[in-house]
């Protein structure tokens, strides 16, 4: 499913890789302002959600599920913002952004309202860590 | 599956029916600075993606990609915007957006950019006939 398959070089620069799903690449978004996960399935010359087979969507489902319920479990947010934009990085991506009524963009949208706020090194190798357990412990469970 | 559901009342205000898909109900915002369709489950007390079951989930891929066909079919916008928000109202409701590099918020989100414009009331009829067309030729053909 992945031939031809290549991330996007500004999604490349702007997340770190988490884990990979049944469709899509998981990663962290570079920003500590808010927990903020990408998935990218991984299909070439994708650009638009209604582009993907109906038993892609399935996949997708199945992945976007799984990343609310990590979202949900490690975070405890006040609701989840799930969002395909594409203004800017044209390849097909899925944004899960847990949000929290004192999250510094509460309760507008958080796309271009501040500037990103990059992690700490150490603080975003932890984060990424207990992500990639949560899915890992979820998977085994579902 | 619509027993208890009742739509929340700022999406009665700000939106008008458009027509009633597989799962949901398709509203127009009334923003006459975008093509915009809300998507409303009707079921209720739902206010994330992830609650939804999976047959569920199937029927809003069938009703979300029916309507990215008719706004991309209609408009030919340079990208479509899918989210699920809910930061402000919490019903779950999946925002479709018709977006052009000339639209006043390209390539920022649409969400809290600008006050709404809205319709004259003779312009929105009209629009809104055009899109139940559009759905009821894609329903016909599909």
């Amino acid at each position: 499913m992945n031939a031809g398959f290549v991330l996007d070089t500004r999604l490349q620069v702007d997340t770190d890789f988490v884990i990979d799903l049944r469709l899509c690449t998981v990663r962290l978004m570079n920003d500590a302002q808010y927990p903020w996960l990408i998935l990218i399935p991984k299909i070439a010359n994708l650009s638009e959600l209604h582009q993907l087979s109906e038993a892609q969507q399935h996949l997708l489902n199945q992945d976007s599920n799984l990343t609310s319920k990590v979202l949900m479990q490690l975070f405890e947010p006040e609701t989840l913002n799930v969002a395909s934009l594409g203004n800017i990085v044209r390849q097909l991506h899925i944004h899960h952004v847990a949000r929290f009524t004192d999250d510094p963009a509460w309760p507008g949208p958080i796309w271009g309202k501040h500037p990103v706020m990059p992690y700490e090194d150490q603080i975003k190798l932890e984060r990424i860590e207990a992500i990639q357990a949560s899915f890992t412990h979820m998977m085994k469970n579902r």
